[in-house]
């Protein structure tokens, strides 16, 4: 866009481009690295990314792969940003972006559009449905995201910033439309930060939540907090660990909120499923005198198919802006400071210390020797963890394996049980390693899941993503097995190399990709793992077709109740 | 669903259960392989398909391949069938419906879905995006189809019908979303076709059109045809072929439209693309005393950026179920009808020969030697195509290429120049592959295209098809940096190990991998391919990071002016 005659008075060197507009809040946002694919409508903007200081592109093969990266980059840094081009690129990362939308996932997806009067006059160039019709994709968006724009030269800056802060509000992905044409049109310099505090709820509605809260705990002989994924979006795993340091309470997780609690913590007991928990955590959970849940909705496959016993009556729960105390909601009190005052609570609530509580849990003793199994598997990566490593678990049988295994000291975890794509970890691990290099990131991921997205093994090691990934092979989709159609043949899957794929998709010549048929053997590759830290290091992992995690066994038959398909 | 009491009747015999109504009704449409990934919701309707002798299961590695896939399978068979759970599958693929509406490719995308009472309820299940709507996804679908329905027990066998009719009237994707507990409900079954004879527009309004053209092509010196993609999917092939043996008339095609007309007719010259056509080509098109536009809608892909030149008074255009004689349109008319009236027309009109015609259209002669380049990739893959092949070219320099490649007798072409999504042709050629098993498919794909969804190599060998794929190694994006960004770092890939790729995803002993770094060795791969039709044969060409075909550079330019980045 030509500069006006306006630029050359007081305001022109507070003058910028719409882009550096959006990458200058991504850098407020901590957004240094965007994913995705290039397309000819984004390209222009593509320039803008390499020529920012503060920010690295990484291209990754295709653009469902690009979200899911972003997806797990955005669960170790609080947000992240995607970029595609019009139509193509943007419907291909869509599955994605829903998923950051089921499990809570603040990321922005930005579309490289057609320039502004190609648009506006319907014209049919490619890309679009040759309809005229530019708007279905953003339509589509509208549906898997809680706020979104169709940038222009005048819009630009409040509509990126408007969508920016619902997306950090909620934790959830937003969408922008930017065309061609509007990448280098020039707007003012923001004069502010993108994000002010939190207006919490009026101090009235705090305390009155407070009373109510100090009522149910009077008297109570126990509190149990659990915790799911919305604690950990909104970052309450400080505030949960004054929580459990305030008083002897237990503390339990959804598989969906695991790695928010300490798991070295003294109250810490493990996961909850529902009716198919483990019997000390089920009784934590369900007989507590109060039952704190933080940032814990349910759903079937966090609660073994909506098996949880909670009494209302009994339980405090924080949600995103809401709490309540039994039966009375309370509108607008954040999540981190209804545990701040629950943590004041309870330092003045005398609760006697529950048996076994400070008894660190562990794995069960596994016997050494024989072939694989999944509970040596387990066994072993979890010994193996380092300090502060985020554990990856692909839905399947790795996820609800990975229930059992205790996280280290400042460890991450990271799945997907709520939406549940198959596929998401790989290149989600790519994003962990990003997000987080001082982490070491371990994926488990089976073979079947594998497939969908193998191809960035080789985008790993180009931008200096270093996990450990082990290939669970076990011939096939066995978390399908386990729900229906056990010999069934659309569970079977081709018949891969897995220890081939680092080199031929590229993966450099320190790469390490080595075959585990026994128990010793993993272990050995585990060793390796560990003294090559530098490294992508790959083992595949060879275990029996339909052994599976107990814990994935009782769930799946309780899906398959659920689907009924009678007859 | 428990048998009633009236099952017990006559009518007993002539229940069916829904699965077994949609199998049939495919099975009219000669859909005889269902692409797709296996899921929780799915796995009930798969159990049918499995069960149906009529069908086979695809399998393929992820929901976008398995899109792709039916819509190459459809290109060739006339329809076909996609089959993926809800949410995180049918979002997967839903690129690659949208692809298919762009490029009015005809397939029903199934969707297995939560038991209705789930649905009905809004529970919060996996793979919904827990907040209670489940109906996010079937409105994105509507978006880029042209039927869809909520199957019920009840209204299954006449909304499976109604929706199927209107994929194949409009030759565009359509959406079911059957219910896990609507698989198996008995519903009658059906008392006659599926389809029933076109109803073509009344006589009159067909014989007013003609007389229109009649006047149109009175005192014409030359006639000229060109087709796009609407004239391949509404079967023009024959009726295109009779209006050539009527009379000296020239035929070119689109590049959407390549392979319906048969390129060793006497009046065939070739790809019009607007002002960076050949020169004779576009003397043929802009010059015609009366132009026929046969199922030729534009677009900037196909136009060299609306670059065309067509006199609207001189032109008759057939689209589907709409004709048009210079400005006067008559709805209803059928193409295929208007093509055979126009044929009759011809017969009466007495045309000069037009110079050059009846002279083949062939590739330029390249001189032999020195490194390979663009010119002797394509030289060598024309002179390869077996009778009766299918040459399949990915959007980028590979379909502008095989633009100048004349396709052999019989010869079929896949290409997505509207949609233009990179990585379609791959999968599209598993489908290619399996709808018509007695022609070879020819894959021409770049390195860059290739990345996106190189993994179903594993599955054309896991399900007998055995094409030819040329690998175009020109490290990285080339077609965008012909658009923009020549050596920008957005545009590299990561160095893959082409030829490692078919043994790592398991294709068979037989198959065969070779790099090509001269015009000889492409011609020793090519000879090999010829001699091992029951292989699959990938063969890597190395070709100059920049090289493009002409028409591709000429046309890029034209994009990156449309972009308009300015500054």
């Amino acid at each position: 866009m030509p500069d006006t005659p306006s630029d050359s008075g007081p305001q022109a060197a507070l003058q910028i481009t719409v882009a550096d507009h959006l990458l200058r809040r991504l850098r407020e946002l901590r957004v240094e690295h965007l994913f995705g694919v290039p397309g000819d409508y984004n390209l222009g903007f593509l320039d803008q990314v390499a020529a920012s200081p503060g920010h690295t592109w990484v291209g990754t093969c295709n653009e469902l792969d690009a979200a899911y990266a972003a997806d797990g980059y955005a669960r170790l840094r609080g947000a992240a940003a995607l970029v595609t081009t019009f139509g193509v690129g943007e419907l291909s990362a869509v599955n994605g972006v829903a998923g950051a939308y089921a499990e809570s996932v603040p990321l922005v997806a930005v579309t490289g559009t057609p320039a502004t009067a190609v648009t506006a006059a319907g014209r049919p160039v490619h890309h679009t449905l040759m309809d005229g019709d530019h708007g279905h994709f953003g339509r589509m968006f509208a549906e898997v995201t809680v706020a979104r724009a169709d940038l222009t030269a005048d819009n630009a800056p409040a509509e990126i910033d408007r969508v920016l802060r619902a997306m950090v509000r909620h934790r959830k992905p937003v969408h922008l439309n930017l065309p061609t044409d509007v990448v280098l049109a020039r707007v003012p310099a923001p004069g502010g930060p993108l994000l002010t505090p939190d207006e919490p709820a009026g101090p009235a509605v705090l305390r009155d939540f407070l009373a109510s809260c100090a009522r149910m705990l009077d008297g109570a002989r126990s509190v149990t907090v659990l915790a799911g994924h919305e604690a950990e979006r909104y970052g309450l795993r400080g505030p949960l660990r004054d929580l459990l340091a305030a008083a002897p309470v237990r503390a339990a997780v959804f598989s969906s909120g695991k790695g928010v609690v300490d798991e070295t913590a003294a109250g810490f007991v493990g996961t909850y499923t529902g009716e198919i928990s483990d019997k000390r955590v089920r009784a934590a959970v369900e007989d507590a005198d109060c039952l704190i849940l933080a940032g814990a909705p349910v759903a079937d496959s966090v609660t073994g198919g909506f098996s949880h016993h909670f009494t209302p009556e009994r339980t405090i729960e924080l949600r995103p802006w809401r709490a309540a105390a039994g039966r009375a909601v309370y509108e607008g009190v954040g999540m981190a400071e209804a545990a701040a005052g629950l943590a004041g609570l309870l330092r003045d609530v005398r609760l006697p210390v529950p048996e076994g509580y400070g008894k660190a849990v562990t794995y069960p003793d596994v016997a050494p020797g024989g072939a694989l199994t999944q509970r040596h598997l387990w066994s072993a990566v979890g010994s193996f963890l380092p300090e502060g490593s985020v554990l990856v678990a692909e839905q399947g049988t790795a996820f609800y394996g990975a229930q059992e295994v205790p996280l280290p000291a400042n460890g991450r975890f990271v799945g997907q049980p709520l939406w549940g794509s198959i596929g998401y970890t790989l290149p989600a691990t790519l994003g962990t390693g990003l997000a987080a290099p001082a982490r070491r990131s371990v994926l488990v991921i089976g073979d079947g899941s594998l497939q969908l997205t193998a191809q960035e093994l080789g985008t790993m090691t180009r931008y200096g993503a270093t996990p450990v990934i082990v290939v669970v092979n076990n011939d096939g989709y066995t978390v399908e097995r386990a729900i229906h159609g056990a010999t069934a043949a659309y569970n079977d899957i081709a018949a891969w190399d897995y220890t081939a794929l680092p080199a031929a998709f590229g993966a450099g010549p320190g790469t390490v990709a080595v075959r585990a048929e026994t128990p010793a053997e993993l272990a050995d590759a585990l060793a390796l793992a560990a003294r090559t830290p530098d490294e992508l290091v790959l083992i595949e992992a060879v275990l029996p077709r339909e052994d599976a995690p107990e814990l994935l066994t009782a769930l799946a038959r309780r899906f398959a109740e659920q689907n009924a398909y009678g007859a």
